[in-house]
């Protein structure tokens, strides 16, 4: 099968981009010693991915429990479930690790942390810490009240440095990197100071796992979004435009001469409608589009407009009604998630894997 | 079960609103002699609300060939595919076709038009006609050329007036939904003083569809998002926000008092990032807020920012986490499509039932 015989909308995932991805990454946390590297499949959410992003079955971050049942099945024991955990949620997660799963959670909650405490099944949980994202997570200095709660549950400090992509140039970003660091460290050290035991000093996001000077005291990074990338991306200089390995195959289904633009049959639901770089030194719309072969035939055109399944591409060419086109996407976590599988290519037309994904939650 | 035990965040869809929403808009269409409703499937995707909104396998729209397929196999023979078919696409149409549906689609291409009349499987086609959405289709004064290209493959004329949705008074409604009637007639008399037979004349959408004074010269009438409405619809006055049928169940997952806020396990992908009220009177962010009954017990309170899984909700009491929540969307096509089910309930908070959902392409 060729991507000129595929349905349209449908994904497209380069191997040999995703593999050159994967190892940028790869190298850039080996730079530190002692620092693992474990990798958040909320953006792949796919097996055959984790293979290469963890391989042997290493440590993985999840973010949902669907993706946790389907990893552990899949052989990915060691995990965190990287979403602030609820009491009605730790059957689940007990239930996988009396499997031999071994799931840790998180939480910023006291009265949570004493659920876990309690909790009859083996769970583990890490104290989320907030470094100045403002979502999830306490102050680093009120770390311990939640720590204490958790009694012999502890397992470590948890922590996204998310407003990292509010950065926009590297010295932003390693400025950013080194708040995260110290933050998660500074916490990590007020529990131990307090003869707590804390095993695990997590944090990342991919700006910020790429960006780090050092990453003393830390035992291992998270990071998503760097397998395959995507414009927002590459705008705060995470990788370069020719680095988005993940893709949406599209149809033209309609020509508007009149106004420059082609209709395609990849629109609201095929792309999402996250418009991550309307705020970023360049708008791509909801996507840049670019030629069958993934490559930037068509200077300056983009998804100017979306309905739930059409897509309006100016300015471009009157091609004929059937013609393929890709599409870079804005999020690709988003533009993943509104589809079943990745056709699978390693650089040419030619499909080589069909690869699943596992949806919902 | 009872919408306390299910995991979240999920789908919730009240049976008694979605039937008072149906009988609403069939009233509707019923003042008009010899108009059929053909309700568009592409919100709700589920056989078990065709029972209801196209019962005895009636009539419907559809918008993916995954929904033709599945309505199809579900004995809703009678379709149109109401997205620009590609020529490629076909071989799949007529199989259906083939196997005693009667999928019809449209075009606005005299290229597309002429390989369906070549095509060797049994496909009808309607000429897709612009009426001033400025999307899909030809000016009305156009839809002869690509009529005459179908040949004796031609079904009637297909058009959808979905700048619909910038009306802001019944007034205008009305006004667009006359321009939707007369485009439409006007093309079909053009086709017919050519001496071709229009057997269908199709618009739609909802709130042409319930604004329309008459509908003289018009067969059908096509709408999908009035089955469930949403908080964008409720401010078309489409329906009252009370109507709206379908909602995401949230579990708090984190408490932020010094900013007011509650986090959620429902974020961008459960609850989609469209972001439709931005543009209408009321700004509604990623949704408006609601108690596990889905009533209106947080005043003012919105859904303020969403990340992959999580959202913020302001202004929020300090509920616990794990207390559960509903919110009302933005888009209910996009919102509902992000899940996998729907949670029916009947006013109170037993789940009387699940029904599935047909979701990709």
């Amino acid at each position: 099968m060729r991507l000129e015989d595929i349905p349209t909308p449908a994904l497209v995932l380069d191997l040999g981009i995703l593999k050159r991805n994967l190892a940028h990454m790869q190298a850039a946390v080996a730079r530190h010693r002692d620092v693992v590297l474990r990798p958040h499949m909320k953006t792949a959410k796919s097996r055959a991915v984790a293979e290469l992003a963890a391989p042997g079955h290493g440590p993985i971050t999840v973010s949902t429990l669907a993706e946790a049942r389907y990893f552990a099945e899949g052989g990915w024991r060691d995990q965190i479930y990287g979403v602030g955990i609820t009491p009605q949620k730790l059957d689940a997660v007990a239930a996988l690790n009396a499997d031999g799963a071994a799931v840790k959670v998180i939480t910023d909650d006291a009265e949570v942390a004493a659920a876990i405490a309690a909790h009859p099944g083996p769970i583990e949980a890490l104290v989320e810490v907030d470094v100045g994202e403002g979502r999830g997570g306490v102050p680093p200095e009120a770390a311990l009240e939640v720590a204490r709660a958790l009694g012999d549950r502890l397992a470590g400090i948890f922590t996204h440095a998310g407003h990292s992509y509010g950065g926009r140039s590297d010295a932003e970003m390693t400025a950013i990197a080194e708040v995260e660091r110290a933050g998660a460290v500074a916490a990590a050290e007020a529990l131990r100071e307090a003869g707590l035991k804390v095993r695990i000093v997590s944090l990342g996001s991919s700006p910020t796992a790429l960006h780090a000077a050092h990453l003393d005291g830390i035992t291992e990074v998270r990071a998503g979004v760097y397998m395959f990338g995507d414009l927002f991306q590459a705008q705060l200089g995470t990788h370069a435009e020719a680095d988005i390995a993940m893709t949406v195959l599209a149809s033209v289904i309609g020509r508007k001469p009149a106004r420059g633009a082609l209709l395609l049959d990849a629109g609201a639901l095929a792309l999402s409608k996250d418009r991550s770089t309307e705020k970023a030194p360049h708008d791509y719309g909801f996507g840049k589009l670019l030629d069958i072969d993934g490559l930037p035939a068509f200077d300056g055109a983009l998804v100017t407009r979306v309905h739930q399944e059409h897509g309006e591409a100016a300015p471009m060419p009157m091609l004929a009604v059937g013609a393929k086109l890709r599409i870079a996407p804005n999020h690709t976590c988003l533009t993943a998630a509104a589809h079943e599988c990745y056709h699978v290519v390693d650089g040419g037309r030619e499909v080589i894997a069909i690869w699943e994904r596992v949806n919902f939650w």
